[in-house]
């Protein structure tokens, strides 16, 4: 029987909600076996950037990541975000340790070929560094990892919150029973939108596509959704999406 | 026989200058052993600060660290330092892992008492996470820590990296056979400041209450000196203190 290691990502809207991330910080203290923490970016660098004068630049939602952006992506996130995460964990006698993915070379990525758009140093991740992983874990210690990734050659590069969640369940799954939890603010994916009592409880892949053909389940959930059925697939044990609250009582989607 | 273990401090105005640096780090990287670096912060800090309209404020050569400096050290120093650093080690082939004191709970502070001046959110040492660090080692990691630590109680804080260099040497000094340098942009404890070529070779205690006697070491050097010496009585094996070329020689001052 293999360990269970729990990945959980933090979405950027749960950041900015101290009382809902001091939630999820507990609900995630709590879980048993192996864990990894993986954190979004929030607000604070949009604000950063603006403060020190300069356009933050997105191109169909996704951020044009310049020198400048990268400098201060590189201080938000890797610095401020993940080291308050760590300290507020560690005060939850959580053994948290932060990373980038030069750290330990945990996430080897190269910088996006430019097609249409140039996305600047925006990473795609080609590896993970699934021994260091596997020698953190078993020295009871909890990787906290943020969006910034390196290509080896000494460039650090950004990358999504949401993809490296999903990388390292895939990469980690033949070593570990993996339990993918993406937290966000609704308490899971929802029948009806405008109704946080909706939640669907299990979403298989039949349900999730007469969902979609139905056109209850849109937007911005479909890439979510399309990226953990294909964590299933690739031998993620279960997956679970929701809010801190719905999480702790079971009551959050679980993706099977 | 006890296995080696080096650690470098790197101080302000090496990190500034890019050639001396690679220098450096190549040297590390070079160093036969286990391996722990020390960084300070070097002037982006203050750039960044002075950037967003905030006044650096220093009393006696010591940062007074208020809120807003605290996050702007947190992101400088943990951040786009401490990732810069790693980022070019792993691009070495060293297998760099970043850490500020939370990480690991690898260095565990207190806020520095108020008597005649506020220091605001500066740390004193209270521990150091020995069985973290001897765990990072054995497993061919590298662990490169920056001048962040925090109080157990979610508090970051900020501490002077030459006291966390020493302090780390003296904690892992029952395990270890720990070499501690300092490295700056000198080539080692100077007879006379305007001369490069005046390195003291070996510099023991006798010979140092001699030379500060004799008004030939002055200043800046006394504190490190004074650590250095302590270091040695607390079990540190070795300290070196240089700068990169004249440690690759073997030609910095040895303190013994």
């Amino acid at each position: 029987m293999q360990d269970i290691l729990n990945i959980l990502k933090i979405g950027g809207k749960l950041l900015a909600d101290e009382d809902q991330l001091l939630e999820m910080l507990r609900v995630f203290t709590a879980m048993e076996g192996h864990k990894i923490l993986v954190h979004g970016g929030g607000n604070r660098a949009n604000e950063l950037i603006k403060e020190l004068g300069i356009e933050p630049k997105m191109i169909n939602g996704r951020r044009i990541t310049d020198a400048a952006t990268l400098e201060i992506v590189t201080m938000v996130y890797a610095g401020l975000i993940n080291k308050g995460l760590v300290a507020r964990l560690q005060a939850m006698q959580c053994p948290a340790i932060g990373l980038s993915g030069a750290d330990g070379n945990t996430i080897l990525a190269h910088k996006r070929i430019v097609k249409d758009i140039d996305y600047g140093f925006a990473g795609d991740i080609d590896a993970v560094g699934v021994d260091t992983f596997k020698h953190l874990v078993s020295g009871g210690l909890v990787p906290v990892c943020c969006a910034i990734t390196h290509d080896g050659k000494g460039q650090l590069l950004n990358t999504n919150a949401d993809t490296i969640a999903s990388r390292l369940a895939v990469a980690l799954a033949p070593h570990y029973r993996v339990h993918l939890q993406y937290s966000f603010e609704r308490p899971g994916v929802l029948k009806d939108p405008s109704n946080d009592n909706s939640v669907i409880s299990r979403l298989d892949r039949a349900s999730y596509l007469q969902y979609k053909a139905d056109g209850i389940i849109t937007d911005g959930m479909i890439p979510k959704l399309d990226n953990a059925f294909a964590g299933l697939d690739a031998g993620v044990s279960e997956i679970v999406i929701g809010n801190p609250a719905a999480m702790a009582a079971g009551k959050a989607t679980v993706i099977s």
